[in-house]
């Protein structure tokens, strides 16, 4: 992470980040490094689905419709969240860390993860293979920082 | 922080934060235990004075007049966060984590935790003797922890 945070400020670029099952885990690591105040300004975590309805206003149909850990949901989130942060670059996460809360069609280490640059989204649909919760959170926080690390 | 979940939920609490120098450490800790999502829904990482004022709707004034590191800046926190979430309890941080950003004044350490629960706010200052970042971040989570503890 402290070379993410170099490379960010090497090139005057914010992040902002909308967690779900990670629950503030990528901001605690961003914000233990020095110097973050420099690269990062704001997280939402919207945790419950009222919480992404109502701070990062996704639309009720798309949770109902496809769930909120659907590249739907997702993408919603990190649209919503560039309009309300002043970030350069913004990042949405949502999964099923477990234990509980997976199906068959969604399992228990399915996660979405969306960047948003400028114009350009990408949505990523990941399937971490691990029964921990905690060890599925770090997997998440780690492929985010190499997204983040490949978009800029 | 196990056995606060577990405080919670059998009192079917909810818990929100507003979290500035912690960076999303506090939610990141609740958010590791299993069934977090029973007790916890929001939390807000208002890191910078722009996103105090525009996500917390803390006032200009205030963090002109007083500072962001300050009691005045905790309890507004603490207030607008409560009006935001659906919590029982909310909680809001700030303070100085360093290693920069300490004065005489305002040292590295010093760090405000706001909760409120129903009507009732209180304001702990603290001062964490650490130079470490991330030593005064575990310390304040560690207090705050104690604090929500002692409230319910």
């Amino acid at each position: 992470m402290n070379s993410l945070v170099k490379k960010l400020s090497r090139k005057k670029l914010k992040v902002s980040f909308a967690e779900s099952c990670t629950g503030g885990m990528l901001a605690s690591s961003i914000t233990s490094v020095n110097g973050a105040s420099k690269v990062f300004n704001l997280g939402l975590i919207t945790y419950s689905n009222q919480a992404k309805i109502k701070i990062l206003k996704v639309s009720k149909n798309i949770i109902k419709k496809y769930g909120a850990v659907s590249p739907e949901c997702c993408k919603s989130m990190v649209v919503n969240l560039s309009k309300i942060s002043k970030a350069n670059i913004n990042v949405s996460i949502t999964g099923i860390a477990g234990p509980k809360g997976g199906s068959k069609k969604k399992p228990v280490g399915l996660v979405y993860i969306g960047i948003k640059k400028g114009k350009k989204i990408l949505i990523s649909k990941n399937l971490f293979k691990s029964k921990s919760r905690i060890s599925i959170q770090k997997l998440t926080v780690k492929k985010t920082i190499k997204i983040i690390n490949s978009q800029i």
